[in-house]
């Protein structure tokens, strides 16, 4: 059977723009160059199998969501891609299964500008651990530790499409445009394009893997504030508007996996910032506002609100 | 349950010295400052149970050897240890094993001089995913396809005492010091301080993970040669000399998990780094030379010697 360097050779070592790797794939570790005025970020996550995407997802949506899931967290930082790593975990070798989850890493990772320059194969239950290098300058990282009093609140898409579709997966909901929601589930989109002009006005941002409600904790927790949400603003994809209104805010406040970014926007540069999506069409939408005179998360309505956000332990 | 925050928290969050870490464990990703005259060297490997330790190995020594095989790839490279990232999959929380598995893992980084920078935790079968940064200049890079003809083949300490401590413990081996073998294979010992004076002589290098011989071949392969090894030299220590010469030598020449640095010296270098090494009382000893008269590796008695390493599929 191929050895771990014959399977890489194989199936990872696609042509790619050598932007700043000295030394690939191939050796005991890669070697970058690192731009003089630029910091390096890095995140690292894992899907398993069964408990990040069902076990019967197409592979090519298996490499994809690995990456993309990555890509996010550094679109939430303000960096822009650079090199990512890969320790891949399987079951067999199946050149079937290896040549798509290879087709659908290798499409996002030309897509985002990102290049493979190291990993590991090992055998064992199916799992996918990816480190994500990115490249950001000082003044464009966005923590989620900043959040200030007054700030409006704002997220990229519409929210809850991801977890309605893993639903329908598991015959837990039935809905019109399923196949839209399953498409959210297994290839999500992260927000780099938006993050090239969010980090140029945010104060604050993550990106929403959790569900809105959990992760907006993150950011109130960190900053040390509270926040108040409209929920008729909260923005809903027309699959999920088919739904009743509690059950699709049921999704869009609780549902992970969505991948959007979730930011707030200074009062004073909100119009400025309007302005920029509307020039550049980018979809956000404002959905709250940061008050530090309470804690945790209330509606315009007066309803608290607790985040049933997914805990993998 | 605690969430994976607060596993983090508790577990991973351990006072360190803030190294170029500008944001640590905590936001969606690491921000780290690279010096100006350095570039970065990334590794990434990935540790399963039953399949890299065997499922009883103490969670210590797991959190040990996770770290060490990957501070062994940047021996190897010549860089210097900075930071890490650590996936980590469980079945369960069980918090003594998570206890002493941190204890492990943070007693090798303190001593190791590398700082945990961000992570993930995912339930799942056991297995521990590491990318190890490192810090090197460019004149102090060791590749592997670099070795030249005429040069000295060496390694450091003695080989194969893990893979005998392995046979110890799945009770095909009974052997006097066992218990040193089996420290040997728990506890590997990544070879830093030998790679800050062998990257000021070495033409190649790489740690030995596979085996001499598999690995032996990486360095043969990438640079175009062959090799003669003087069987007779291979480094053993008291507990594999105890066995019969060719059963010792199997394990050295074919078994895997030793982390010594195998590399090449010119050997107009060899008296310099000959004296180097005894002035720093380094393990060092020269097992052959290179020849690119052939390809592949023979012993001075005339054996062809082929790699019987371990592969993972």
């Amino acid at each position: 059977m191929p050895s771990e360097f014959d399977l890489i050779e194989r199936y990872f070592n696609w042509q790619q723009p050598a932007k700043g790797v000295a030394q690939g794939v191939g050796d005991d570790a890669a070697i970058l160059n690192i731009p003089n005025n630029q910091q390096l970020v890095v995140t690292t996550d894992t899907l398993i199998s069964g408990v990040h995407f069902p076990e019967q997802t197409p592979a090519h949506a298996i490499g994809h969501k690995s990456l993309a899931v990555n890509l996010s967290d550094l679109a939430a930082m303000g960096a822009d891609p650079a090199w990512f790593t890969l320790a891949l975990t399987l079951p067999e070798q199946n050149p079937q299964w290896l040549n798509e989850f290879s087709a659908g890493l290798r499409s996002l990772a030309e897509k985002a500008n990102i290049q493979l320059v190291g990993g590991d194969t090992t055998k064992g239950a199916l799992s996918i651990s990816i480190t994500a290098m990115g490249l950001a300058t000082a003044q464009n990282i966005l923590l989620r530790s900043t959040a200030k009093d007054g700030d409006l609140i704002y997220v990229t898409g519409t929210l809850g499409d991801a977890a309605a579709g893993l639903a329908v997966i598991q015959n837990k909901l039935r809905l019109n445009h399923a196949e839209y929601c399953i498409e959210r589930l297994n290839y999500p989109q992260s927000r780099h394009h938006e993050s090239s002009y969010i980090r140029q006005y945010a104060t604050a941002c993550l990106d929403i893997s959790d569900g809105l409600l959990a992760d907006l904790n993150h950011i109130l927790k960190a900053s040390g504030v509270g926040a108040c949400l409209d929920l008729d603003s909260i923005p809903l994809s027309p699959a999920l508007s088919s739904l009743q209104k509690e059950q699709a805010l049921q999704y869009a406040l609780n549902g992970g996996d969505d991948y959007e970014l979730l930011f707030t926007i200074p009062a004073d540069q909100q119009q400025a910032f309007e302005q920029e999506v509307s020039r550049r069409v980018l979809v956000c939408h404002a959905i709250g506002k940061i008050d530090e005179s309470f804690s945790g998360i209330t509606s315009s309505q007066g309803r608290v609100l607790v985040p049933q956000g997914y805990l993998h332990f």
